[in-house]
């Protein structure tokens, strides 16, 4: 199939997506006729995730996790004019651009968008760079910003379930005035890194209304208050009207034109549309064509995030937020997610694979997760009585609670590696399978769960969420689906359909009920799913305190020997 | 330092003391006159440990544990007269040979002492081998024992803790009653591998006090009635009187002469004097110098075993037993244990071991364990942020259920495999100041910890057991410790000492105090042992019996896939 000419009506019109990952940016060229992606690349952050120190050798403390922002705009120079390429598709066929982001990721930038970490005085310093969505040492502030919220029963709370995470842009926030007051006043803007980059594009700073609402904790159209603001922190009360507060664009909304030097980088036309910033696992959800209310759509990577739409307004304790029209126009969008997924899978495969094991999978061609996901699928459920906790990166949803942490039970002297690694696969769906109870018991109807984002290849783990959810699993038929989605919001903001929902009957991709659950391993897991919910509730709930007081101790001891 | 002449008074005797540990026998040469060790050579059982299949293939299920008889011949064969040869001392010389043994490792055997697994129609039988002590297959039946010794109130039910193991001669007995009656009926004795190598070595079969009393439930000589055991099932009955009672030998007294088949294998002199059977851990205090109540002997390897002599009479909860006279004549001897040790830093090692850790080791010229232990040691306490249960084997004191299985809490995607190592060897520190405090509280005080074992040469965990107990750590001054004992015992036999008392002040070795406590570290150590503890009462005592329904569950998914 040639992209350049259908036969019929001369070259057709294209759009491109850009997804910022946590490792690297993706672009991908789509044609708005019927969404077909023609062609893509892939570029990896030079930088990676500063999670040990900075690119000048400053250590970092644990927890930390931070990114390079030129890292971003290298994507565009490289990624957008390979997928163009790669795609056979002249850049005048491009109609617009839409980019899509990890969030929260935010960075304090000047009034004209210049990250602090690129001003020569503060490469040094920590705070001035981008903080990744995954770095969780602003725990303590967002404990005071719930425990605040709470006892002054602001109206916002309860749309973030209860608690507000460490994660967010007022938890991070409040970290940089604390602990680098000089940098908290240089910051002119603390932007998310997904309206940055669409800033670097068009030449024009609007604040997306997705994270806004998420992460911003812009309800109803208003922000947390002055007094609730100085009731953390006197310094910290002008942080919205200085910092924040800044107008709002409409997802598939367009920013601007294609400014002359974004132009250069990406190989696009000058000019053309520059669709508003969006988050990665939101602008999934068109991509996987779930624009009915109670089609949840799991984009499962390093970590999870659940995006639901619903006619329905609930109060699900523990998610991540819900946000009127966060998602889709006209319904409200909901949030949950599981901070560790395929980070544990990766953690376990890199800290604790034998040799022996290394040395097989080499030998059989198999990568050490596709080895030992072999190896596992011959286990019956419960075979290896063990259960898990996959709270290795914290608890998002539904405790929300980033000083949390990996458990294991059952271990034996009989225990073996693919053994451990089921139970850590399986604990994830565990996870997802108390979010899943979470939205029901509050009254907010899960009718389809579809899976997203990398993890969808491993069909062992597919077959497990089925089981464990009792509920057959859709998958996206995209390999690409934030970048897809992006894409089409680039046909929104173009002006090639008139809404999301339009692009997406015409360019989503779905493959319906491609896992069905078994009804006996199924039943086995509602066994092990009670253990897990035991422990759950026990270690996340109150009755056993010893994460945070084992956070505590290590943190005293790594003071005490830095 | 010649061995055959002192110079003054011509060729010097000496005993040879023959330890049977898991894996292999350990032969070695001692001087009587002052324990000096002349020569030792070790031998490993050709066919190890049975755990997953007989030699004839034959598959066992999990928690298994079987060896073969004809290996501890083979050590007679092989490993003593390696040790004379390497002592340069003469057959002549030698005067008396003594054994110690692992315990409970008990087989079945017809009249004459012929195991059934030699006879050819059992080969393929399970319950026709050897049962070694980790064979932990028979937990159901040592819970009814207890169950029903709580019920009938059974007078020396309280000299076990209030608990029998499933290690032990009449939960391993029940089993072969049970799941395999033929075999059953055709055993004729029921006898300790302690007694049964005597038995070969001397052609007289005597029981000894030691395992008659610590896991054959003989009190106050008498045995558990036929009432009871006709309430556990009316086919037992009889197992006492039938198969089980027999004339006890007293420890350290004469079994018998040196047959001349034993002698032939051995190359030591027929007739000389053979002692009565031991037990490994038993046999090591005398060694250690350890004949003062309170003076409680650790002896680390794959698992550890606490003995210690007390003018005390005592309840201890969960201890293995107390006998009188059990280890030192005169003196209430107590035992406790604890299942899994170096097994479980092998388990680590073999199973959690990356393969650039591997590598690193093999380049640094260190062992797995010596690399792991060193980057261990720079880690302050508490800095990994972990805790774990050392239950990867069960426990055997103080909760005496080998149902119980590991725990790992605190796992984070930064958490390194140095870290979780370093868990595990506190965990086991935390195990035995559990026992310790077990000890104190029911008033039987410890007045001295001494170390043995092939652990006690990892300094690290030495120190770290200094620190967790807050307690000088006394050391062995041999690495042949229960061999050594059994040397000293065989030098009783033989009539060269009067008791073991005068043998040990001559020949037991002992560095005392070699490990002091930090307060500091002993301080963070009391916060991670207060989290150690409540893990171990919420796991181990009944508030969440997560570890047996898991262990149910594993085995249903065995049963079902076999």
């Amino acid at each position: 199939m040639s992209a350049e000419h259908d036969g019929q009506t001369g070259p057709e019109p294209c759009v491109v997506g850009v997804d910022y990952g946590t490792l690297s940016g993706r672009a991908v060229v789509v044609r708005v006729r019927d969404g077909a992606e023609l062609g893509t690349a892939e570029y990896a952050y030079p930088h990676a995730v500063l999670d040990r120190e900075l690119p000048d050798g400053t250590p970092l403390p644990p927890d930390w996790a931070l990114q390079v922002p030129a890292d971003y705009v290298d994507v565009l120079r490289h990624a957008v004019p390979a997928a163009l390429a790669q795609a056979g598709v002249r850049p005048e066929q491009v109609i617009g651009i839409g980019t899509d982001f990890t969030a929260c990721t935010v960075l304090p930038v000047l009034a004209d968008g210049t990250p602090l970490c690129e001003l020569p005085e503060y490469t040094g310093r920590p705070h001035a760079y981008v903080k990744l969505w995954k770095h969780h040492a602003a725990q303590a502030h967002a404990d005071r910003i719930t425990a605040t919220a709470t006892e002054r029963k602001e109206p916002w709370i309860e749309r973030y379930g209860g608690k507000i995470s460490s994660e967010w842009e007022f938890a991070k926030a409040l970290q940089l005035l604390e602990e680098d007051p000089e940098l908290y006043r240089r910051t002119e803007r603390w932007i998310e890194a997904a309206d940055w980059i669409v800033w670097q594009l068009c030449g024009t700073y609007l604040r997306n209304a997705c994270t806004a609402g998420y992460k911003g904790q812009l309800q109803d159209g208003v922000y947390p208050t002055p007094e609730y603001l100085a009731a953390l922190n006197p310094d910290f009360a002008g942080f919205v009207a200085d910092k924040l507060e800044h107008p709002i664009g409409e997802l598939g909304a367009r920013a601007g034109g294609l400014s002359a030097e974004a132009a250069a980088w990406t190989g696009l036309p000058e000019g053309i549309a520059v669709c508003v910033g969006n988050v990665d696992a939101h602008v999934t959800a068109p991509a996987a064509a779930a624009v009915e209310p109670g089609q949840m759509v799991a984009i499962m990577g390093t970590s999870t995030c659940h995006v639901m739409s619903s006619d329905q307004q609930g109060v699900v304790p523990g998610m991540c937020g819900v946000v009127d029209g966060g998602i889709l126009p006209g319904l409200w969008g909901y949030e949950a997610g599981q901070s560790g997924v395929g980070d544990i899978f990766a953690w376990f495969v890199k800290n604790c694979l034998p040799a022996g094991y290394a040395e097989r999978a080499a030998a059989a061609g198999q990568s050490p997760h596709e080895y030992l996901t072999a190896l596992a699928e011959t286990q019956k459920v419960g075979e290896h009585g063990l259960v898990a906790l996959d709270w290795h990166s914290g608890n998002r949803s539904v405790l929300v609670d980033h000083d949390l942490s990996g458990v294991l039970v059952g271990l034996t002297l009989s225990t073996r590696p693919e053994e451990i690694y089921r139970a850590l696969l399986e604990s994830t769906a565990f996870g997802t399978r108390t979010i899943i109870e979470a939205f029901e018991t509050a009254g907010v109807p899960v009718r389809e769960l579809i899976i997203a984002g990398g993890l969808m290849r491993n069909a062992l783990l597919m077959q497990i969420y089925a089981d464990v959810t009792r509920r057959p699993l859709s998958v996206i038929a995209s390999k690409q689906g934030p970048a897809l989605g992006s894409a089409m919001h680039a046909a929104v903001a173009a002006g090639a359909y008139p809404d999301i929902h339009a692009a997406a009957q015409a360019m989503g991709k779905v493959h319906r009920a491609v896992y069905e659950p078994d009804p006996d391993r199924a039943a086995a897991y509602d066994r092990l799913f009670a253990e897990y919910k035991l422990l759950h509730d026990y270690f996340g709930r109150g009755a056993n305190e010893v994460m945070h007081r084992l956070r505590r101790l290590r943190t005293e001891a790594s003071e005490a020997s830095a």
